[in-house]
């Protein structure tokens, strides 16, 4: 094994600590260990602002200094670029990556923080999706995500990659049934909002309305297929981003986006 | 060469004719012939709507005869699954190829139809970010989408599939000099904002203040870099979108999004 001058030693891809990490870059390993990979300079940072999120930290040497020294008693193991390549899901290797405990709640513990707006998507699959809606909602001043149906992990690579650290800012949920979703919102004083194409309220007309004004839980479906009618059917209120031209319509992301700001403005 | 029953010939990845579309998958080749690929079912048929515009139909026999229907005099040519693969970038080709005609129209040409609203991509370099935003605009009713400064080509395959058909829906300028882009557009008479995280008025602020009730042209920047300063500079106001949450910013597209509905919205 390669070492530092001051004795560190320096992993490669073979060693034992690097391919059980490695091994977290499949789902059901990370469900098992409760474990995931957050990788980049910018997702270690944020991790380790979280209390007992990080277990520890692949770098290669002489790089990220500043983030040795936000990780305190956090272990900090070299690894060679190899061992840093066999880590990443990405065709350049940022240099450091940290093992990070699972940090999603019961939808309970979201709900009794008495949430003002909630993102919730319902059968999310591509995972910069599920990410680009992670970070829509944070930069919205959402209280939570909450990821329902058959939806990609949330700990996916690229996921946590596109939530470009918000995974790391507010609580994400993950339940499995979108009805009792749905009811659970509800119970909790939420006016649920579907987000669909054909809804029979636009958004601008909903925020005329006051309807954007309470405390909302915002339904969002697939990225394909939308939400389907019997799911769609469990809100409250049916609202479509309005088309002005020849679009037939916004993608997943965008049309998040779009929802979540007009309600953060409808409540300034 | 295979042919079907009628005599019809189907054409491999081998045929002259494949072989001269598939190079459109790089950019100087588009370039110089003026041509590029569009991808499956949704692609073609908006391609379809624009007099002129498809050159010549790759499909695989049997598949999307309604397009055919549509494509009335342009040349249909049956080609194998190779063939399909082979002009393909996606992992699973939908069966279906256009080979079309570039789009892009000088920026006077634009700004002769008096727009009331554009976006403008300034640095975009990535193709998927490109597609988003000019399906966004549409969504929005803007008038058009200029690419400034060194964007990524939006006849790349990726750039026209994100689009999902707005490419072909609103007229699209490539405008090498971002500078002389922003004189044009403010000498036409638009409003300059530029969406930039530093800006010093915040979006709910400048819709309130009556910032977006005129003829605007919006500047987006770089999706890693943001606008640089000097361009920025240029425009009449620089604009941030609120973050309420901790999320370092939003990404370009769905940045783009919320601008270009505020300014939908304000118009209403």
């Amino acid at each position: 094994m390669a070492s530092l001058p001051d004795g560190d030693p320096v992993l490669s891809a073979r060693s034992g600590r690097v391919r059980a990490a490695r091994k977290l870059a499949r789902r059901a390993p990370r469900a098992e260990r409760g474990l995931f990979l957050a990788e980049g300079p910018q997702a270690v940072r944020e991790a380790l602002t979280v209390p007992g999120c990080v277990r520890e930290v692949f770098a290669v040497p002489g790089r990220h200094d500043d983030l040795r020294d936000a990780a305190g008693e956090t272990p900090w193991r070299f690894a060679d670029d190899g061992a840093l390549a066999a880590l990443s899901d990405t065709v350049h290797p940022q240099g450091v990556v940290a093992v990070c405990a699972a940090l999603d709640v019961p939808l309970a513990e979201l709900l009794g923080t008495t949430p003002r707006l909630v993102a919730v998507c319902a059968e999310v699959r591509d995972p910069g999706n599920a990410g680009t809606v992670i970070r829509c909602a944070d930069a919205a001043g959402a209280a939570g995500v909450v990821l329902t149906g058959d939806s990609v992990d949330v700990y996916n690579g690229k996921a946590v990659r596109a939530s470009a650290g918000s995974l790391f800012h507010l609580p994400v949920v993950v339940e499995r049934d979108p009805a009792a979703t749905v009811a659970s919102l509800r119970g909790a004083g939420l006016v649920v909002l579907a987000a669909d194409g054909r809804g029979e309220t636009d958004l601008d007309e909903a925020a005329d309305e006051g309807l954007l004004d309470r405390r909302t839980a915002w339904l969002f479906g697939n990225e394909a297929r939308g939400l389907p009618d019997d799911l769609a059917g469990l809100a409250d209120h049916r609202i479509r981003v309005p088309i002005h031209g020849r679009a037939e319509s916004l993608n997943l992301a965008t049309a998040a986006a779009v929802c979540l700001y007009a309600t953060a403005r409808a409540r300034r």
